[in-house]
């Protein structure tokens, strides 16, 4: 039926790949002549992006609103992924279904996922279609008809969603607790799919307050990547979006943040589900949005230096030559609206102790805080990284949600432009100040995920 | 200057000791021939209880709010204990200070307290000066008169008090953050004294907002113990309180609730300034307003015989026999609205490592899950809390905090008369059951305060 179940981990998943991606992609855009973005601005404030991409006849239209989980108000989390799911059901213009069913007529695909930033739906199709698609994404901004009849069915396929996604995977049990000691205080700590004792209680005024504040044109960013003018696209979406009127002011944002970090935490969840056990330590790290100058770009070449290669030092230290894990790797979620993280991960192998695989990465790092990386390491994960760029051919999905992600937390198309060249300008001595700078083990959250004792 | 500064710690302190205080001082009262506590209803909604003390020509006013930390709003914590402060500024009656000022001048003496449940405000006078202490109160309780001139002074004031409570000591900063994990999503998260960086952005506006949607006369409770009549102090308090008009209507405490815990964590914070490491471990557990029938006496009683008294296992087992500790106990803080918490402490001896300290009192949990409580122990418990609840007397002021705080968090005078007889019924199995029930160290939050390594 409806694709548009974005779950925890599914999320979580995606967010590791996603900075990486997005690099990819834009990368392989500056290496054309040129990219040749076109924005627009329509007058009730709805921004409209067009990217050309002619490889095929086919059209990816998105619509992203700058509200997400983080948004949730007290009490009521999950409510921005509900809404989500709510945005497939009927208008007062079209009835329920009605908008995918002419999608699938036609052949296309669609699907949605909300984040903690960003909620964003799509449709990929012939640009042909593109007119009615526009057609059916601006009715739903503001013609959505709720009622309980809607509403609290869905809230079951909700709660459903969660208990498959959550409550059968151990691993997600203990994301969502060392979450929230990463975030303590901070609406990052909230599960995008919500607290199953809080989606209980969540009511139709919830979700009919959340539509009002933050399903509005000045909210909303456009994409059209494919085959298509941006002058006509301009055309299509004042004739459609352009005829929206905003029936609520501008909202802003309102984050509460952590406090500083002091103390380091361990988390253990035991599962006699767990056939797997795992290790994990991660740091509160800037995202590229709000990270000092060239903080950001060191963060993910020390990322792919530590654990992002098959050259990279847990790789061959901790996975290949002491043979302690199966997989031991690490990873930076650069592209947060706010602050972000930075970690470790390692997978046993065999009947590697947990406490060991622990003190073989501890023992990287100590390594790495005290000798620093080498311009060698530097230069080959640069290389890596360039690489992989270059050989990154992704789908137009894949370019729509790089413009619409990046503008949606509050980034620009142009912030990009320099990013290559921020990437070549990283030095050995930054990446050895964001590693002892943001690397502090004593402020660190551990997870130990590991099978029921005895 | 004013004593109106209750920190975090001494909060933390005063709490795990309450309870006891709390039931210690009613006991005395029930042994009486009768309480004969006297309760009234303004027509503004205002209660007012008056509890006869003869013992000496002396009289305790109490104006107790339902209000705290817990209704902190999103990201401005701290203001619960800010208005506090706040309430000593002056009125559209009388001038900064001079209801301080008129206790001062007749030998009274004055305080106030905040918690996560309630905000208080107390003066001990002679009889003869109720009626003024009751004007002063009601005068401040809707005609504060609150400028900047008032309020910026006053956040340093309170930035300055946190740095003294909280930063300049290492248990206060790691208790911070095990709050946060024993009551991940719930207000009780909250550091009373606030976030250092929302105490900052605290503003004049969420100050006269809070002051007017919690301190109206519905949300009032006047307490009045001491050498007076009932239907005089009746009279007293129509005169002042009765006059007050609410200006908003009544609030609901709106909380948010924890997620059921799964995990087990553990916080360490090393700091130079640590001269004795100390070791802790918290379980959720219900307080007696929420907990089934039976079980937080249960509680009480089990934390008498792991580490309420001088023949506690904890103590005969760990400081004396092995001497592993200088100090080693149980609490249970009974006393709060909302979920609450069950815990054991020890304060390592000499040399003793943490970790070997922390085995210890594992073993003595260990050991109690498994073989239980006896008859003979919980006998002897029993007669400790009673003989102490016999030989405490305790002061006027004990008396109407007693009454005042069962009553702000949602309890009623009557809740207490049959508290003896409730404890005397708990059996061995009760309590071997809360204690399997609750004290699951899979789900627990452990603190670890040691100086820094090396």
């Amino acid at each position: 039926m409806l694709e548009v179940m974005i779950g925890v981990r599914y999320m979580h998943r995606f967010f590791l790949g996603f900075l990486f991606v997005v690099f990819a992609s834009f990368n392989a855009i500056a290496n054309e002549s040129k990219p040749n973005i076109t924005e627009f601005m329509l007058e009730n404030g709805l921004r409209l992006v067009v990217i050309p991409d002619r490889r095929a006849p086919v059209v990816t239209h998105m619509a992203w609103y700058k509200v997400g989980s983080a948004d949730d108000p007290k009490g009521s989390s999950g409510i921005a992924h509900f809404f989500e799911h709510l945005m497939f059901k009927g208008t007062s213009t079209y009835k329920n279904s009605e908008f995918s069913s002419a999608v699938s007529a036609i052949g296309g695909q669609e699907n949605a996922f909300t984040s903690w930033d960003y909620t964003a739906y799509y449709q990929k199709v012939s640009p042909s279609a593109l007119a009615d698609m526009m057609k059916y994404e601006a009715d739903r901004m503001r013609n959505l008809v709720l009622t309980e009849d809607v509403f609290l069915p869905e809230r079951d396929v909700i709660l459903e969603e969660r208990s498959g996604r959550v409550d059968r995977s151990p691993s997600a049990i203990l994301s969502e607790f060392s979450r929230a000691a990463l975030h303590v205080n901070h609406p990052y700590s909230i599960p995008i799919i919500g607290w199953e004792h809080e989606i209980e209680n969540l009511q139709m005024d919830d979700a009919l307050a959340f539509y009002e504040k933050w399903y509005q044109p000045w909210n909303a960013i456009v994409v059209v990547a494919g085959d298509v003018d941006p002058q006509e696209t301009l055309k299509l979406a004042q004739a459609t979006y352009g005829k929206i009127v905003a029936t609520a002011k501008p909202s802003q944002r309102k984050w509460t943040s952590s406090p500083a970090p002091v103390v380091a935490q361990t988390l253990e969840y035991r599962d006699e589900r767990v056939t797997q056990p795992s290790w994990q330590r991660t740091f509160r790290a800037p995202s590229y949005l709000i990270a000092e100058k060239g903080e950001a770009e060191a963060l993910d070449l020390l990322s792919t230096i530590m654990g992002g290669s098959a050259t990279s030092r847990f790789q061959k230290e901790i996975v290949l030559e002491q043979e302690l894990a199966t997989a031991a790797g690490a990873f930076y979620q650069g592209s947060s609206r706010d602050m972000s993280s930075f970690g470790f991960y390692a997978v046993p192998r065999g009947d590697t102790k947990i406490d060991d695989l622990a003190k073989a990465v501890e023992s990287q790092v100590d390594k790495l805080l005290k000798e620093g990386v080498t311009q060698e390491e530097l230069d080959r994960a640069r290389q890596i990284y360039l690489k992989t760029i270059i050989y990154s051919q992704d789908s137009q999905i894949t370019l729509a949600r790089i413009f619409g992600s990046v503008i949606a937390i509050g980034g620009s198309v142009e912030d990009f432009t320099s990013w290559p060249d921020r990437l070549r300008k990283v030095t050995v001595e930054d990446v050895n100040k964001v590693a002892r700078k943001y690397l502090d083990r004593s402020r660190s959250i551990t997870s130990r995920l590991l099978p029921k004792e005895g």
